[in-house]
């Protein structure tokens, strides 16, 4: 029954993707091509999920969530094809096909990645929503993607790397609350302030989006040390190879594994206070901390 | 007494910019800086003037005007950055000042413009005007930056460029349409939505906007060949050193003088309609046109 719902979001998600992408058979084609491979060819959707689920709580219009859910994904989906670039972690290798920069161009991929930022602000402006709600989607989200959320975080990440770098565990989770959880805690709100949450329970739900934030990416960095390329679906073991600063370097891969328990209480707790009908994204908690890929 | 009103703009739109620009001594600082660094070293705040300019026109509030004018200076301003890279221009020399990925790095370069992007929708969700002003703004910008807009101009740019591209006078036309002028168009319909233009006036006024984007660019393309760098603040002749498409180098010097001659006419009978008000439109029409700069 749940998955049957997290299976019909993703399919809502993935069809409000493509009519929100332009045509890649008109001009520019190769710009449109490059935005339609950056989004189409696989990603697990957590973040639209998260929009739906938050959404689903306070009974939001499910033809409003398709906006924030498609314009969510086209900010991470921007930011992954930035991030492979050569200048930064350089990989040839996501989601099991190449990287935008590898099967397009450098150039390609650095407007690409551009393009679909605007576009995820389009989408919201475009939201069948009252203007007010609308201006509160376009702020959480431009928010959470500047320098005070993502690319913040990202910066950070770039300072952290290589053998000189070194850094504690409150500087790590920092950096993950800017580089991963600025964006899952807009994605949360986004989908309540659909539904009209109040402030007290956009409060509650942030406790949760801020720790799955994290759950998410502990979960990452212990794949990327346990996993192989193929489940993953990109390079395993890069992080290491990169000197990256991870959670499973910093504190060893059991300590990462009781930091990841001790998230799942805190989002148990945070969802509490809704009950049954919170059930949505008590799943996606489950979800980030237990994945495989 | 235009220039003393254009000088006022210019200060107002400066101040907007770093009011809107996060504090460059806070962390991550070396992204701050870099955003600073792409924002305030120079520039001739054409976007902006063409906003306090057309809002002028319908007496629109100042202090709301500020946000479209800073918005739309951010991003043109992170799309000189990301222009600059090696993978897209290559250039050393902007403003007479080295550009960011050579006065920091590329990977910063990336993020500083992928940053000033979000940061601008942030200032216009943030405007003091009511929602539905807020939401046109917004949709405005964002269409124009994209892949609709200044983006797909830049992908056909990067189509046109090299020694193998040829291209006809209609598709440079459309090339600059985009990349130019989707930005310079948003700029003055966004004035003017602050000042609750009509329909029939907004339509007017892309008129000139249209017009004034290409001679922009005309006479950008003159200056590169007459130009030297010392006055430019970049490197001049380099569109021809990189087979760039151009309008002297598809239909001569004395041809691309009279097309630039042209738009005047067509940028004056656009404003005719809107009499002695249109008198700082006007002004940057003349100062597009016959710039040396």
């Amino acid at each position: 029954m749940l998955d049957r719902r997290l299976a019909v979001w993703r399919e809502r998600a993935d069809a409000a993707l493509v009519r929100a992408l332009p045509d890649p058979h008109t001009s520019p084609q190769r710009l449109h091509a490059a935005m339609h491979h950056a989004v189409l060819l696989g990603g697990k959707r957590m973040r639209p999920l998260l929009v739906y689920a938050s959404g689903a709580l306070f009974d939001a219009d499910t033809d409003v969530l398709d906006a924030p859910a498609a314009a969510v994904e086209l900010v991470h989906a921007y930011s992954l094809v930035h991030d492979d670039l050569p200048a930064m972690d350089d990989d040839a290798l996501r989601r099991g096909q190449p990287t935008v920069h590898v099967a397009f161009d450098e150039a390609t991929a650095i407007l690409a990645g551009d393009a679909l930022q605007a576009l995820a602000f389009t989408v919201l402006a475009q939201a069948p929503a009252d203007a007010t709600t609308r201006v509160a989607l376009l702020g959480t989200l431009a928010g959470a993607a500047g320098a005070a959320g993502m690319c913040g975080g990202q910066a950070l990440d770039l300072d952290a790397t290589g053998a000189a770098a070194s850094i504690d565990l409150a500087a790590l989770e920092r950096l993950h609350a800017l580089k991963t959880g600025a964006l899952i805690r807009a994605a949360v709100r986004m989908g309540a302030l659909c539904g009209g949450a109040s402030t007290t329970e956009l409060a509650q739900l942030d406790r949760y989006a801020d720790a799955l934030g994290l759950a998410f990416q502990v979960r990452d960095d212990i794949l990327d040390v346990e996993g192989d390329s193929a489940t993953l679906g990109k390079t395993a073991g890069k992080d290491e190879a990169q000197d990256k600063a991870t959670f499973p370097a910093l504190i060893g891969l059991d300590a990462s594994r009781a930091r990841l328990d001790e998230l799942a209480v805190v989002m148990h707790a945070a969802l509490a206070p809704f009950g049954e009908r919170a059930a949505a994204l008590a799943s996606l908690a489950e979800f980030a901390a237990r994945r495989n890929h």
